[in-house]
């Protein structure tokens, strides 16, 4: 998968996917950029212009119901707040029938930060809540076909990323980790293939914008992020009354066009539509209109970062809808809708109550922005040195074991 | 590899590959597709417009004194007539450097016909005489592509195919067969990769003829006929000193197009450009115009074709150059030039001085068709006897050890 999640909030390069009628770019979300004229996304735009649908309350609530837990922050919070047959899925487990789940990242930096950290930490939820199985792709090839790294380095960042994703606590029983090169095998390339031969070059050139200026690999690795949403692209874990089984994937919007193409594939395949629950992109310190850059160390909290990064980063650089001044601010209260330590503490204060209450008196003037700060350096300092203290456990060994091509005995149990 | 050899000696599909400065097409060769204006393919347009190297006489004379061998029939007679880098190759060999063949074939048929053995012969004959290891690519991939067969339609053709190439006498600790569908693994991904980063979607189209109207497998399939050109794609063969194998690749010469593209990239990834030995087309029973083509049994001689079956087809369809009555034949003589009996000699009659007396009194009115037909017939039915009873010696244990992923201890022995 592309680096997601709001790394590509960036100026946009003209191409055909996002314009208006004018020809004027309005807003570009593809897997390789994400760009807003004016910098914020409009996500109701989006759902529209894809055809998802969104994640209503309703929805949520059903949600709930079904699995007799309560909906995660990110969901009922609205960042993951679109879908594509999530109700199927979830009349699915109704009826006491499967499903697995499937993500990826494409590793292209060393460490991740915590916009990456946002899908792993929600499947590692879904997982928990359904007991189901999980594949999650590394997709180095990618890497090395758009980052011009070499086969080796992008295998050697897929490795180090798997280590990250193993310390978001997912469960070695039902989780099978796999980067592309190690793990291009004949069940694999023979889904690859199937799904080539039902999209036209016009198709690939389109969804993805690319031009024939563009490399070769561009144009097949779409099949490549495509074929896990089909079970038998993992014989050693979905043979026999699994080999239909139905595949939710939970990413960010921005993937969205690659299980589109997918979706419509699926069908001819004889194989479901592989349902999608999708997140909005995690923003920069700098704003939604910012940057996250691994250029810019300044625009990101890393999972590396320490305690006295963090403090720096957050009090210097996180952009605040505050006041200029005390008595102004006092006055006045912030801008909720600009201001970045509230939306980060919407992605990673747990508490309900505490975070109205924050934005109740942030927003009427009651707390300052040291203050709201100060709240925010304690909750990303408590999740960085958990994420820290779990990543320092996991070994080369666990990552065998995780990345080893086995079957998942007790992946429902 | 496409199914070659004059298989497509077919009425054209205007592509910009293959046409004059007015526009209109002269000939156009090209893994798909063979044809020529007026039907007769003009060999040295090919080799001018291709870039390739002619075969010459001196070259040939090289060759056997340095094998000590001497030169196939397919060689002296012109057959395989132009090459790329053949003369390094032969250099290496003399300095005691060792190189390695590989060939192919897409299985798109259950039967070969003759023209399918061709390259066959040449390369077992190379084979013996440089005692050098051999690579097969079965590309059932591509035909699953290009064809419309399902995965495992391709994969059972392949198999069989196998069977025809293994009947051809290949030496079993020198060989490596392999299907692309069964073979996909790490090793040759990873070039694959490396390859398409090196090639342009513009490229791709150019050279092949392709249009965006095309499949998504059409677009990626010449990096998998590139790869088996670089030794990496089998490290169980190929490892440490070997790791940068010279490459020498005999096939028919519409297949140019992979290995001109593929030795532009070699250097980039610091391997040698694989050298070439490139024969003509077999053509059809009907002459060069016609087409061999599945849907016309009678347009080839088969392997599985009973003598009977060959005698009828040889005597009712080969196009005769011979004249119209007896005694116009034995006042002017056959037209050497169009006779198919004369051409199907040249690729099957070993004896030289043979030949040579049946085209002399053949082109001087001295011998009639129906006496060179029946000649023909014995020299194919012996052919096809011979391949048939070495065919049905071919067990299932020696497919499965012949597509083994092994070592090969003896290659060079």
């Amino acid at each position: 998968m592309a680096s997601t999640t709001g790394e590509t909030l960036a100026a946009a390069e003209p191409i055909a996917d996002g314009r208006t009628e004018e020809g004027e770019e309005e807003q570009v979300v593809n897997p390789w950029e994400v760009s807003a004229k004016g910098g914020k996304i409009d996500y109701d735009k989006l759902v529209d212009k894809f055809g998802c649908q969104r994640l209503d309350d309703i929805l949520i609530q059903r949600f709930e119901r079904i699995t007799g837990r309560r909906a995660h922050v990110f969901l009922r919070r609205g960042l993951f707040f679109a879908h594509r047959d999530l109700s199927d899925i979830l009349d699915a487990y109704e009826r006491g029938e499967k499903f697995y789940l499937y993500t990826g990242r494409g590793p292209s930096s060393e460490s991740l930060h915590l916009g990456h950290l946002v899908p792993f930490m929600f499947t590692k939820y879904l997982q928990d809540v359904f007991k189901v199985p999980l594949v999650i792709q590394l997709t180095d090839d990618e890497k090395c076909m758009w980052k011009g790294l070499s086969v080796e380095e992008s295998e050697r960042l897929a490795r180090e990323n798997a280590k990250d994703i193993i310390a978001c606590g997912f469960d070695i029983e039902r989780t099978f980790i796999f980067a592309d090169f190690s793990y291009m095998s004949p069940p694999i390339y023979k889904n690859i293939v199937r799904i080539a031969n039902c999209v036209t070059g016009n198709k690939i050139v389109g969804i993805f914008g690319l031009t024939l200026e563009d490399y070769g690999g561009k144009f097949f690795f779409p099949y490549i992020q495509a074929a896990p949403s089909f079970p038998s692209s993992f014989p050693h874990i979905f043979s026999g009354k699994y080999s239909k089984l139905r595949c939710l994937i939970p990413c960010a919007i921005d993937q969205d066009p690659y299980f589109r193409m997918t979706r419509d594939v699926a069908p001819r395949l004889s194989y479901h539509k592989p349902a999608l629950i999708e997140s909005k992109f995690f923003p920069a310190l700098q704003g939604e209109s910012g940057k996250m850059s691994a250029s810019d160390p300044n625009s990101a909290i890393y999972v590396t970062d320490s305690l006295k990064d963090i403090k720096n980063k957050v009090n210097r650089y996180a952009f605040s809808g505050g006041q200029d001044t005390i008595e102004k601010q006092r006055k006045y209260g912030a801008n909720l809708e600009v201001d970045v330590p509230v939306k980060y503490l919407n992605f990673f204060l747990d508490d309900d109550a505490e975070l109205l209450s924050i934005k109740e008196k942030y927003g009427s003037g009651a707390m300052l922005t040291g203050e709201v700060k100060a709240r925010l350096i304690e909750v990303l300092s408590e999740i960085v040195e958990r994420h820290q203290r779990a990543r320092a456990a996991v070994t080369e060994e666990m990552v065998d074991a995780f990345m080893a091509v086995r079957p998942l005995p007790r992946m429902f149990g």
